[in-house]
């Protein structure tokens, strides 16, 4: 153990050199191509290369490090994570597995192992999606499901994708060719934080995930009559914000009476030309539905909106309820799972099966490979936030299982 | 009646005219100081000019219009309402007041009636406080509770009060100079639009009002925890929105349990740092909670707090309760009102009381004057709004009323 935490403290500074380039300096913000998201993917790629891995940048900006098979056409491994952050980001999200990953394949090469399929670390540059305000562009390049529409999309001061990839000395004719081809995959496997409080509060350091949430994301609209707060009485109004607050306690409530098999949140809400001494006269809000059964989801939408009609109904007030996005969820690989549940369980730690709520790269890429994750502890539950925190001993934790994982698939494959 | 029609349908006219001066040439906005305030107040003032009135604009920029009275000391009965309007205004919230008192000045003259008091009219100019986020300037002048500090008070663009004064000719230093002095008022009485639907639900053209209500506004803050709407289970929530919607309701149900007394409305919400898939850790919001009773409105405040005290102690939530603004009810002058009672029911109409829910220039004028207000029908009580209307019949009872009342008054007083 003392030698995990040994790479597990080698991780960390890497994890924190990474996270000291920032385009604040008061916190750690590395968006998609921006000058600090460069520094950024450079100092990794020096990493990968120093370990002694076929390194490169491919067009979307995903540094890629392979250490090759010698089996004749032997498959690919990927082993991956992100290196883009939200704005006021954590050190971890990300980074984590990245950085794991690259200590994995240091190991294999120290080790002069002999592969019997390619290994490939990707450390991808897209999947906060925060500066284009879109979902996984560096996976969806690397699993060939990159739709060059996505060319065009803008960022916050007109910049389109097409443009800051010609910046970032990219060249998006050949997004093509960085395509792992579907035939040539063999899985994916990414470490991540849980970013969720569910090991936290089960004091339990690693889990294998067996899903990725689907979700709806629904625009609702309840308008009313706006009046003057102080002259309409109480019985003759039709007050939209009342209206919303009783059908966010009975979004709540659903979510509670179902809360084995979804989750359910009201996240924004905006009451249109709002006013202390006015009685809303039409309210906004987001929902935002997630469960890992497509069933269930499907089941859960409409009971919700049958809810939701019943109380605008009830309070003379009409209801808009828009669909803004759908994503069907994901099922992790049951081989690679069960893997991954005995590296656990060789490691002396319980085997926890979690869904993730968050979307990860292994969306798109289940679509082409077998896919699943490990998810570690972080404090709390706490992400997107500087709060965010990995304990060192659950890095090495995480290291040690995924270095199982990793052993066994090539003894299975061997 | 069909002389009143007659009259009523020059005060529309005069009322359209000045609803065709605005800011914005979409609709109607004429706030104060501005070139448009200033083209509508030189027009209220030529009709006043015109009326055979003592004529001039005070340095708050009220237009004001004396008839004397012959006796030696004799005191002043000031009708007025303003000019100013909000953004995007009716045609009739204000200007009613005053071209109906011009309507009656004008006959006062053509009648050539000895009075036994000064009549006045004053078009205040700025009620709505819109510019400079302020109340009751231009009666606050008249009334000598004017306080300097708020010469620098300043509008959305840096302008403050004491600029925009001079720029519209008025004297700052000349403001103490146009107050009525205290001894001097006779009385204050005002015609205005209900602003509430209950003479619209009713039936009734017009109606007396016994008080305006006392208000409190109080911010309300929920604290919570922020969360990932994907990855925290529905029973580890610290969900502020969620409290704040069982709060919403609360107050709701508050208002509905005592809602001969007062209303109690939020109409303000703001979820700090809002994202559709972020659960909310902070929601701030604003509460409005008036009653014509001083101590029923200390008690509903102290006992609504109480109540959203256990909501959050049973979410585990905390909440911040700031008290951001607090007026004390006004009644209206029971001698007045028993006159206008009179008047009404001579008239001819049903005698209904009514407390006014939003403020008025009698609020500050009830400090020194008796005052009481006719409040009049409204399009289903809609107001600071395109759609606010009255329609002519109403129009011609009110004044039929206030002709009435007046008539009374100088009778009682000769």
């Amino acid at each position: 153990m003392e030698a995990y935490v040994n790479r597990a403290e080698k991780i960390l500074e890497r994890i924190n050199a990474l996270a000291a380039i920032s385009e604040d300096a008061s916190c750690v913000t590395r968006t998609f191509g921006t000058p600090a998201f460069l520094e950024g993917s450079a100092l990794v790629k020096s990493w990968m290369e120093a370990a002694g891995l076929a390194t490169r940048l491919d067009n979307i900006g995903n540094v890629r490090g392979r250490l090759l098979s010698a089996r004749p056409g032997a498959k690919t491994f990927v082993i991956a994570s992100h290196i883009d952050t939200v704005i006021n980001a954590g050190k971890f999200d990300g980074p984590l597995g990245v950085l794991i990953g690259l200590d994995l394949l240091e190991q294999l090469v120290q080790q002069q192992a002999a592969l019997p399929f390619n290994v490939e670390l990707i450390a991808f540059s897209d999947e906060e999606g925060c500066r284009f305000h879109t979902t996984y562009l560096g996976s969806k390049v690397v699993v060939g499901f990159f739709e060059p529409d996505l060319l065009q999309k803008q960022n916050a001061t007109g910049t389109n994708l097409a443009a800051a990839l010609a910046t970032m000395g990219c060249d998006a004719q050949q997004l093509a060719h960085d395509a792992i081809l579907p035939a040539d995959w063999l899985g994916y496997f990414e470490v991540h934080i849980e970013q969720g409080p569910v090991l936290y509060e089960r004091n339990i350091p690693v889990a294998l995930v067996t899903a990725i949430a689907g979700q709806q994301r629904v625009e609702l609209v309840f308008k009313g009559m706006a009046g003057h707060a102080g002259t309409v009485p109480m019985s003759m109004r039709q007050d939209a914000l009342c209206c919303a607050a009783e059908a966010i306690l009975a979004v709540e409530q659903f979510g509670l009476a179902h809360q084995q098999t979804l989750v359910a949140t009201v996240g924004k809400l905006d009451i249109r030309h709002a006013a202390s001494n006015v009685i809303p006269g039409e309210v906004a809000c987001s929902l935002d539905l997630r469960s890992a059964d497509e069933a269930q989801l499907a089941w859960a939408s409409q009971a919700l909106r049958e809810k939701l009609e019943a109380i605008v109904r009830h309070r003379d007030i009409t209801l808009s309820w828009n669909l803004i996005q759908q994503t069907a969820p994901v099922t992790c690989d049951a081989v690679l799972n069960s893997h991954l549940a005995r590296a656990i369980a060789d490691a002396g730690y319980p085997v926890v099966s979690l869904v993730s709520g968050a979307g990860h790269d292994a969306v798109p890429i289940s679509k082409v490979a077998p896919a699943t994750m490990l998810f570690v502890r972080c404090y709390k539950g706490i992400s997107h936030n500087p709060l965010e925190n990995v304990e060192l001993p659950d890095l090495a934790a995480a290291l040690r299982v995924a270095e199982r994982f990793l052993t066994q698939l090539i003894t299975h494959h061997s």
